[in-house]
């Protein structure tokens, strides 16, 4: 892969001489110093897609929350935890000529998030409240700096294409890559994936694929939107 | 580390014969199918004790959560996620002549978690609601078939003596090993530890050592306390 790495940046791939923003992997937000809320993601399928798109030639910037899976070589790595910090990166690698918002964010972060362990005590349990987080997907795509082609990935457990071609409108993006993330597909977590690509056109279910081809096709998917 | 494992089964340590039961890492609290609540610990100090345990000539149940350390080889690893799966695998376990309670166990489980994932929708926030989860320390320290040593973990943030001696007492447990997991001291996920044993002869605090050595000396205290 290290080989790959340096055959695209030396090579003339189709994405050569574009930027290309991933981010990546699961959020964490925080209840008090040692617990907080995550989420399933591994980040496979970002650093495949980072991966992919470096081999056609791009320059990407990978924003990666805490994921399980490394950053593949040759890209930019910036690391964060929480929410608020991945939409930071993800501002701070703009300009940008697309935009691929593979993390899974969490929605809500702990609005009263203690600076203590909460302790087990006489009062009993503890009540979070929670306040909305900042929307990346949204954010980048109406963004005064939009990248030309902002792409958001749809992690569904029920009625996947309708959920996903709401959130494509509501967003402003012009892509969905929606998936089935119920336990029973073994998705989350898992090697393989199988996605709708959500377009102007319409909804397109590609079959179940290895994560890292599903991740070549999309590439090459953004090359020829380039082209 | 597998000669050692190996020299332990074939020597005749001082814990030869005994059976201990480590409990050891985070464990995972499910929101809904894709969230969870989870905890900062790695699991480096639970499987370093099981190590030393082995290392010795016990034979080791080794329960652990969802840790980022892989559990040492020549132990019985039963792998668990929740803070009730722990509680069962930790009974089914018994009888032992220790327990170790080395993990950090949700305090709570979310009792309204969701079959689906929750949607960011008009209703805006989630509402969680939590229910205690069931004490591992204290009931291994009351049941019927209680090992003749329990030693349960505290992790604090603050006045850590006071609350440690506190838990000692409040669970019935026979020792306590105590640390400050504030952010500042990088105990919780690094490669250190200063623990405060406390039994009933009071507290002894020992000096900031690497993990791997505080688990040595503190397994040597239990080969001493069955000597």
């Amino acid at each position: 892969e290290i080989l790959a790495a340096i055959t695209a940046t030396l090579g003339d791939g189709p994405l050569k001489g574009r930027h290309v923003l991933v981010t990546s992997g699961p959020t964490h937000e925080p209840i008090d110093p040692v617990r907080y809320i995550a989420n399933r993601s591994s980040g496979a399928q970002g650093a495949a897609l980072a991966a992919a798109l470096r081999d056609l030639g791009a320059r990407v910037s990978f924003v990666t929350g805490p994921a399980s899976v490394p950053p593949p070589p040759g890209v930019e790595v910036h690391r964060v935890e929480t929410a608020q910090q991945m939409l930071d990166a993800a501002l701070a690698a703009l300009p940008a000529d697309a935009a691929i918002c593979a993390a899974a964010v969490a929605d809500w972060r702990v609005a009263n998030a203690g600076a203590q362990k909460m302790k087990k005590g006489a009062s009993g349990l503890p009540v979070l409240e929670f306040a909305e987080n900042p929307d990346i997907l949204a954010t980048l795509s109406a963004h005064a700096r939009r990248p030309a082609l902002v792409v958001g990935f749809a992690a569904e457990t029920e009625t996947v294409e309708a959920h996903a071609t709401a959130k494509r409108a509501r967003k402003g993006c012009d892509w969905i890559v929606a998936n089935d993330v119920s336990a029973h597909t073994g998705i989350m977590g898992g090697a393989e994936n199988a996605v709708t690509l959500i377009t102007e056109e319409g909804a397109d279910p590609w079959p179940r694929l290895p994560k890292t081809e599903v991740a070549r096709r999309l590439a090459l998917r953004i090359a020829e939107a380039f082209a």
